[in-house]
């Protein structure tokens, strides 16, 4: 068995400082690099990136709304070729210092207000398709199970994979419970790592209702940016390598 | 004989539209493409590149300070490793945007204060060259002759290429005459083109104080935001062309 | 029988102009100056209002989303308290530099993707009342009829003023039609003239389909940015004082 | 005797959190507010300024370069016009927000490298000046003796205020060492402390060569950012007052 742990990183801007990088680099397969429009500045998103490809972490394009004021986690009605052309520039920035550091973007993780719009915007949706797919169609994506951008992703040729939130509260759809309801983000390591270890078995989890769900997944998404984050990502990491569960990037591999 | 004729493009941003890149892009051998920091957003960036493919023109980066307000005209002073991050970040931005249209960044040009900047600021030009070096030594510089960003470029194994300015005056020492100083933008498209004709034939032109100045230069500049720029650069080719001088892409050639 | 004419201004930002403030100055007798978080920036702003005062035009605060890239035509879901507070700080900023020019702000008149979300959105457009409410009771506030936004702000005690758009066509149900509709512009300054003067009299004007509609309005937008947007400006102003109607700002007065 | 102790605050923006400004807003009677440009959204600008209403603390604009991405810590080559135009604008906003809180900006004292350039830089110090005057000439300002800002300040009918810094070493000619030196920034809050009795007193502190200097102040800034910012402060307030020292703003009042 074998699983993937994902976290979003070089999210600070400047003066400013978001999370921890180098601990979590320590511990997750795969870092999701902010590219500068919602966060990451030049220097903090090359030195995540040099980070990565010393400890071996998969370097994934965080890609977002132009919108340093809202962290990008505010919907913007972008036209959808603005949109591509924006993700393009983000995609072509962020691999061309992860190159200067030895490695390479491997996949595309929308970030934010993006990456919830385009679990039902199709024509957004569609708009960051278009940029992976121009930029290079050897890209993998990484998003929600279900979601028009996997959909849309995979009938354009391009390799989809999918993603499971460890500390988050499920609907029994299967869907996020918002993080506005009560108890839609869990915060006990423990109990975080034990969901993870059933999604990474393939086995049911309990959703918010008390029902059980099945959430199929490819990459366990930990938080960085929350307080006891690292905390949380390592009591995941070693109860998975505790039962045997092989902790691997999902899209990895030499110079694309 | 030949020479380059180079001129700054995709310097809009969003709303705001600045010279006219389609008939700039029809006289040109040379298109120094904003890269989104003192001015030109993806599409924009985009668009030009597309059409510099089109048509043959040679694609550089116009590099600058972080600084929409200001145009990138007004120095800023960025620590070096700082602005060897911007600059990489620019570059690579740019080169993606490029690729997906056909073509590729050939040379750096930095842009307003940075050019400027960097004919003295040892550490700030070293910073540029770092960028440039970093992301790939194959590509060429464009400055001004007897800058340090010239020297330090040329040290580190980078092709430099000498700009000569066709409707800006020169002091008897050969640097600009400053735009705070009368006389020191030409205007008249025939004297430009005399101008530029001796330059390319490695005569002498007229100083601003009538001495006779040697200006070596691989590229001209012409300059594509001011009124009468378009009527400026076709009379610069066509009297250039009309005297036998082979107008060509001083960095050139097919992927890099 | 009495209008006013009002216009967006200083909508340019550092090197980019937009629109001739100075011609629309001289026509206009209201003047939405952009406050820096669309376009504008204090020096545009300033010289606006210095000339506005010059010209007994009266200022009005065209508050924005923040997003120079989009030019502020983008929706975007800013929470409800942190659009208070963005508006807040764009009112008190164009207040101030208007004091510094010896006029202050009347009125509000919110922009672009903005001024849409609160012809229906709710939250919004109570966030922007709230923002008006808490600077100054006394401020006047100008919008579509019939749009939350008006409501909200007559619930909350402001003063509401009704606007038309000359170059607009309508639906016969009073709205305007969809930029991307063919039609949805018009151009010809004699037809838009005649269009306001039927506005200012009260009397009927012709709908998209032929129908006849009733735009009440106190005050009618001439847009500057377009070309020919002076041309068509003059031409209004010139037609309803011909027919004796009186220009004059909605919202005048001496210090607030 | 008296002295007041002031801190920068609302220096986060967005995600982006920066010092604890509820903490040191229950040490500080003045409170240099970031205005925007360096650091500070609306929200975060607002809430420092109702919590300094509530607390009685005095609020002041602390203006800086538009620089997001620098924090305002570079030195940038505005022209002096646009930096009046600019420094007016920050000073308008944050007033707003002040007033509709209940207080008022009282004093202006600017941020970063702004602070350092116009201690000799005389045009940027003039226009900084120019700014307050024309937004309130009541309003002071709060800077280092000896600049040419306090200076142009004072000519202008400025009431001017002289400030200390609690944390830093000083030079035999009582500037600053820099940040670059060792032993630059002093961190043990009982020596701190210790200094700042010494200058609140009127006596001689050591400078880093071990001779004596005594530095004359109305106002001794502690910072806010640091890590024990807090612990500093706190023990800088006690020990002040222990020994009977008043603490109280140096421009207090009401309504402007």
């Amino acid at each position: 068995m074998r699983i993937d742990l994902n976290s979003d990183l070089a999210e600070g801007f400047g003066r400013w400082e978001l999370g921890d990088d180098d601990a979590l680099l320590g511990v997750v397969t795969s870092a999701n690099v902010a590219c500068g429009f919602h966060a990451g500045d030049p220097g903090v998103i090359r030195r995540a990136c040099a980070r990565a490809a010393a400890g071996n972490v998969s370097v994934g394009a965080q890609v977002g709304y132009r919108d340093l004021a809202g962290f990008g986690r505010r919907f913007i009605d972008v036209p959808p070729r603005e949109l591509t052309d924006e993700v393009l520039y983000q995609l072509a920035a962020l691999d061309g210092l992860a190159r200067v550091e030895g490695t390479a973007v491997r996949y595309v993780k929308p970030h934010g207000a993006l990456y919830n719009a385009i679990v039902r915007h199709e024509e957004q949706a569609a708009a960051v398709v278009a940029a992976v797919t121009a930029y290079d169609p050897r890209l993998a994506v990484l998003g929600l199970p279900g979601s028009s951008f996997l959909s849309r992703a995979a009938e354009a040729g391009l390799t989809t994979y999918r993603e499971a939130f460890a500390d988050r509260a499920y609907t029994p759809e299967g869907t996020l419970v918002s993080r506005r309801e009560p108890g839609a983000v869990l915060h006990d390591p423990e109990l975080i790592a034990r969901r993870c270890l059933r999604i990474a078995g393939g086995e049911p989890i309990e959703a918010i209702d008390g029902s059980e769900i099945t959430v199929a997944a490819d990459s366990i998404c930990v938080h960085g940016d929350s307080p006891g984050a690292v905390a949380i990502a390592e009591t995941v990491r070693d109860r998975l390598r505790d039962a045997g569960i092989d902790l691997a990037p999902f899209a990895a591999g030499g110079a694309r």
